[in-house]
């Protein structure tokens, strides 16, 4: 139920004909007495920002929505004035089913760039959907695209009976062939735009910021919370606003762990933790480039610990730091000690290797800072899976 | 001959037993009367710099040199103090086999990143190499490592008899497995250190900083230039000085060419220009953001046109512009215009992307500058090669 179990949401979902085969490729999560309630979104840092993207931004000006609808198979990006109309048309359609004004519906869409929507299929799909809200499971189904199963999470505000809850699809960066990441997120707690706002952006950078460099650059990459207040709790001061924000870190971090679970065509599920380093800032460019690597990659599909390479990854990440500090242990067996090979423990190291989880960690030994970041090895299905767009 | 296409210039190689097998792995470049002549260096920006990329700088500090030893197979990177000892041993070794000082000798290595120096060999080859220089394909054999073929390439100074050649290694981005990239280059043209090195800058930006991000960045690139002056040709005034840039950027450019089309595993030669940019910076950031994305790289292996990603990839790199104003092509072939897709010829784009050879060009529309990068697909070939060390 994740998206709507927070007190006062519904959701649904169904295939409407975006995709081929009657694939569930439509979802709606709204308020359930359609009022608009304080929202705060984060999008993709793209330039070529999709037209939901756009649209959303636009409807989210006034800090406040009532409902999302959600399509997945076509990203609707790079589809000009027309994508923007049909945005809009997906909005409209929304807010005359669900009897809401348009401008409170925020659009999501995920799929092929370069491609107008099929809004026939928009036409008929949306009104029957509005009519029949079967649920938050079929909601978090029709907005999957590469992913193999659904990402669902949901928390409590610690010390409160506020819940909140959240669907995403995405599978990281390495299965974004079908552009891209997107999350919705309900709570009951109550609270306005502002704090909300700040309370999503920090929990975006500690969770789905975090998982690589890709997952949060394309054109329609997108998070939403909706706080309806319906629990009658009020996240005013520091210190609810503090267990909120760790509440939204939850469910943000579970769900763009799912994600990268669920990356298409790794066999590694990997953990970089650099630490050490003379900023956050430091700690997260080191640690960015490191996931980001292909030969660190391609060393982790083939569970050789090639500490070298990671080595010259962290030298050419801008972070500083004296090379001869370095040490890099694999599941914490030490490879690399003061920037040299460390032979501590040969065979526990090429034993870890062989683990379905590794964790890198990096000590700079030039500070206090660090960062973490979640990756997958790179393997011949990730290559079979991106060659082509069918 | 190239390295030793200038006069006054002798080269040599053989293998010395870093590499298993007997397989060529080192090399001397050396002026033909073992005097000291200007010299230039541009050098990795990694942090973590090899030991013989630090003792070649601090032997070029004076801007003079009078030889370069190279080996292949072990890099000799993030080897300390230990690996620093290796290096200058390298250096005193070729010195002593020369007739010149130590000092005046540059050091490069290639290979594994990790591992201290197999002395004994060197102890017993470079005295070996000095007393039999066999020539410069021999040293241009002796610095491959993954690379299929040997790396030449030889220019004459516009409008003078003034020759340069040169050698290098690398397989650009697609198989950095064996780090690294290296070059050396010999004129006979008479200029001093500071003009040799502007020269040197500007022609390593203009040809292997085009080739793709990564090839200059890892623990060992190097690219070295000796001019002894032997041809009487005088590098003075703006004009020859622009000559020679030319000339040298003509051998730096051949080189990375043969780089490119060396990539182990890649099947296509791929090259991105991206015009009517702001500012040059932003023309290469743009370029080098289409050329590193894995997604772009699968969709030409994979043969498909999908110039979503290559907008999506613009969209991310910075470079400032209007989506609804890009172009992109594939060979000539308009595959987007004004940001969404424009089918003039949808069956010669299909046609066009079975070429080994793919030229994208964006147009940002946005102002007069360009920038062009080589880079090449990522296939199955690839992971093969970069999955483990042996």
């Amino acid at each position: 139920m994740s998206v709507t179990a927070a007190s006062g949401f519904e959701a649904g979902g169904l295939g409407c004909g975006i995709k081929p085969g009657g694939h569930p490729d439509l979802a709606i999560v709204t308020t359930s007495d359609r009022r608009a309630v304080p929202a705060a979104g984060v999008f993709t840092q793209n330039r070529a920002t999709a037209a939901p993207v756009q649209i959303s931004r636009e409807h989210l000006a006034g800090g406040h929505a009532t409902a999302v609808v959600l399509s997945s198979g076509n990203a609707n990006a790079a589809t000009g004035e027309q994508g923007r109309a049909d945005a809009r048309r997906m909005a409209a359609l929304t807010g005359a089913g669900l009897g809401c004004d348009p401008s409170d519906v925020l659009v999501c869409s995920t799929g092929l760039i370069g491609y107008f929507m099929p809004m026939d299929a928009l036409e008929s799909g949306i009104p029957r959907l509005t009519a029949d809200l079967n649920g938050a499971d079929a909601a978090a189904d029709a907005i999957l695209t590469t992913d193999t199963v659904r990402k669902e999470a949901v928390a409590i505000v610690a010390g409160t009976p506020a819940v909140m809850g959240g669907m995403a699809k995405g599978a990281a960066m390495l299965a974004p062939s079908m552009a891209t990441m997107l999350a919705v997120i309900t709570t009951d707690a109550a609270l306005d735009s502002g704090p909300l706002h700040a309370a999503l952006t920090r929990a975006v950078d500690d969770s789905f910021n975090q998982l690589c460099v890709d997952a949060c650059t394309s054109t329609n990459d997108t998070v939403l919370v909706l706080a309806n207040g319906r629990s009658g709790v009020a996240i005013g001061d520091d210190r609810s606003l503090g267990a909120f924000t760790d509440a939204l870190t939850e469910v943000c971090s579970s769900l763009a762990e799912q994600m990268a679970r669920d990356a298409e065509g790794a066999t590694k599920l990997a953990r970089i933790t650099v630490r050490g380093a003379r900023s956050v800032e430091d700690a997260r460019r080191a640690a960015r480039s490191v996931a980001a690597s292909q030969l660190v990659q391609c060393s982790l599909n083939g569970e050789d610990p090639y500490w070298g390479r990671v080595l010259s990854e962290l030298g050419i990440s801008g972070a500083a730091f004296e090379q001869e500090r370095v040490e890099i242990a694999y599941n914490g067996v030490v490879a690399c000690r003061s920037g040299i090979a460390a032979s501590d423990d040969p065979s526990g190291l090429e034993a870890t290797m062989k683990s379905p989880e590794i964790h890198i960690e990096c000590d700079l030994h030039s500070g206090e800072e660090m960062a973490t970041m979640l990756f997958t090895d790179l393997s011949h299905a990730y290559i079979d899976e991106n060659r082509g767009t069918s």
